[in-house]
C-alpha cells in the first residue's frame, strides 16, 4: 500500500548516508571504488516470522571479511544491528533479506591510494528472497555442473563476502541455458566447490560430505553441519569430486535464501531415486525449527 | 568555476538514465547486480589536447566485451560516441578520463535470472587520470611483485573489461605498506602478469617481452606493439618470470592512465642501471607523437 504522505517504504528500506530510503532511491555513486572495483564486502541475515536468525554469526563475519579487506564500516555491531532492525520495522517485514556492506569510497581527486578513501557503510531490507521457488523446492532442484571455475583463493579470499560473481553468473547463464535451475562452479582439480549464492553437500551412505577449502563458509552451511552433530549425522569435510555428487544417495544446497534446498538433478541426471531424500527432509525440518529456538532466534520490536 | 545559473559540471559529467549529470551526483542503484555482482563491463578511452585516442579500438572492445558478458548497452557505438563526446564537452575538458560502462540491471522481483534483466549504459568524463605522478614518471615506478595470484582466466576472462578487482587492489595495499608505487601480481607459476589499470613490459637485449596470456589486451599495450613494430623494435609475446622482470635491462607499463611508464625498482632493487632506459624513453615519446597522428586521433568538436 502506498502512504501519499511518506515515502513508500513497502518495497524494501536502505540505509544511506546517515537516512532511511526506499529502496528504489538506494544508490551508490558511480565513482565509489566499491562499484568501480568491486572493492567491497558485504553480509546477509534473513528475518523469520518478526526474528532475525543467527544475526550474531552474520555481524561477525561481517566484521572479519572488513578487517580482511582493510574495510572499515565506521560503525559499531550494536549500530549496526539498530540499523538493519529499523530498515525491517520501516519496511514492516515479517520475513525479510537484510544486507550489510561497506565499500571503499573513494581516494581524493588524483589519488590511488585505497588507505586514502573513506569507506562507507550501508544497509538495506527486502522481503524474504528464496534460492528457490516453492515448486522446485517441491521437486528437488536440478543443478548443473559448471566448467567456469570458481574464483581461487590464491586470488580472492573467498571465506570474505565479496562481490565477485562474474564466474558464477556466467556459470548460471550457461547453466539456465542447458535447462537447469541453478548452476556448480568447480576448482581446478575438478571439484564442485558452491554456486551463486550457496554452499552444496553430497549425502553418502548417511554420511554429508561438503567441500573443506575454497568456498565461503556460509552460515547456512555452518547450520547444516551443527544440525548434523545434533542429529547424529557423520560429516566430512573435504573436497567433492564432481562425480561424488553425481553418485551421491541424496544432495542439498545450504543458502540463507531458503535454508536446506533438496537437489535431485545433476546435469540432467537423478541424484539417488530422483526425489528429496530422507536425511535432506530431516535437515530442512530441523532449519526451520531452529528459527524458533532462542539459542538462534532474535526477535525485533516492531 | 561554479556556474550558479545551472549544475557544476567542472569536476567532471556522467551520463545517466538518459540525463547528463554533474559527476558528483551520478550514482548506481543499490541493488542493480552491476555493483551486488560485479556483473558490468566497460572501457576507458582518453582525451588528449581535444581529440580522443584510439576511440574506435575502445569501442571494438567495449562491444566484444559486452558480448562476453552477455550485456547489452542498448546503444550503437555511434550514439556512444555522441554521449562521451557531450560529457567530456559539456565537462569542458581539453584532455580527459572517459568511461563507458554497462551493467546487468536486475532480474525482476523475485527472480536471479541474469536473462530477465533490463542492461543500463552509463558513462563519464573527468580530468585525465595518471596512474603515475610527475616525479614517479621522471625517476620511474617503484613496482612490487605480489605473491596475490590475479584471478585466472578460467574463472573470468580478462580480456574482456570488468571490475573484478580485489586481488589488484589487496596487492596494492601490500606493496603500498612495502614502499612501493604500485604491484604486479602474479600467475600460479609465478610469472608476472599485469597490475591495477595497466600491463608490463620488460626490455631484454634490444627486444620487448610482455605476458601473452591471463591479461587485458590494453590498447595501450597494442599501441606499443605497433610502436615497436613502426621502430623496428623486436617483440616477444610469452610468459614472462618475475625474475627476468628483475633482471631486464629496461621495464616499463602501458596504461591508458599515462601512456607508457618507466619501472626504476622491482621489490626494492634497480632495473639496470637504476633509471629509466633508451627504449623506455623513445617509446614515450613516440606514444605522445601519436597522439597527434589523425590516423589515431579524432578532434571534439567543443
Amino acid at each position: 500500500m502506498v502512504r501519499m504522505d511518506g515515502p513508500d517504504f513497502s518495497k524494501g528500506v536502505a540505509w544511506q548516508r546517515g537516512e532511511y530510503v526506499p529502496i528504489a532511491q538506494a544508490s551508490v555513486p558511480l565513482t565509489d571504488w566499491g562499484f568501480l572495483r568491486s572493492d567491497a564486502t558485504y553480509d546477509v541475515v534473513t528475518v523469520w516470522d518478526g526474528a532475525f536468525f543467527r544475526l550474531d554469526a552474520h555481524l561477525e563475519r561481517f566484521e572479519r571479511s572488513c578487517r580482511r579487506f582493510r574495510l572499515d564500516p565506521g560503525k559499531t555491531m550494536a549500530e549496526v544491528t539498530d540499523i538493519l532492525a529499523q530498515c525491517v520495522k520501516l519496511a514492516g517485514l515479517r520475513s525479510a533479506y537484510v544486507e550489510m556492506l561497506c565499500t571503499r569510497g573513494q581516494p581524493p581527486w588524483g589519488s590511488r591510494d585505497p588507505r586514502q578513501a573513506v569507506n562507507q557503510f550501508y544497509a538495506f531490507a527486502v522481503p524474504y528472497v528464496w534460492i528457490a521457488n516453492e515448486a522446485q523446492r517441491e521437486r528437488g532442484l536440478h543443478v548443473i555442473v559448471s566448467d567456469v571455475q570458481r574464483i581461487p583463493a590464491a586470488s580472492v579470499d573467498p571465506t570474505a563476502k565479496n562481490y565477485h560473481w562474474n564466474d558464477l553468473t556466467m556459470g548460471l547463464l550457461g547453466a539456465l541455458d542447458a535447462g537447469g535451475d541453478t548452476v556448480l562452479l568447480t576448482d581446478a582439480a575438478g571439484n564442485v566447490v558452491e554456486g551463486p549464492g550457496f554452499n552444496v553437500f553430497a549425502v553418502r551412505g548417511g554420511a554429508l560430505v561438503t567441500p573443506k577449502e575454497g568456498v565461503l563458509e556460509g552460515v547456512t552451511r555452518r547450520t547444516v553441519l551443527e544440525m548434523a552433530q545434533a542429529l547424529g549425522i557423520p560429516v566430512e569435510l573435504r573436497a567433492l569430486p564432481a562425480d561424488e555428487l553425481r553418485a551421491a544417495d541424496e544432495a542439498f544446497l545450504s543458502t540463507s535464501g531458503g535454508g536446506v534446498l533438496p537437489v535431485t538433478r545433476v546435469d540432467g541426471q537423478p541424484v539417488g531415486n530422483g526425489a528429496p531424500g530422507a536425511v535432506t527432509r530431516r535437515l530442512v525440518e530441523t532449519y526451520w525449527a531452529w528459527h524458533r529456538d532462542p539459542r538462534y532466534s532474535r526477535p525485533i520490536d516492531y
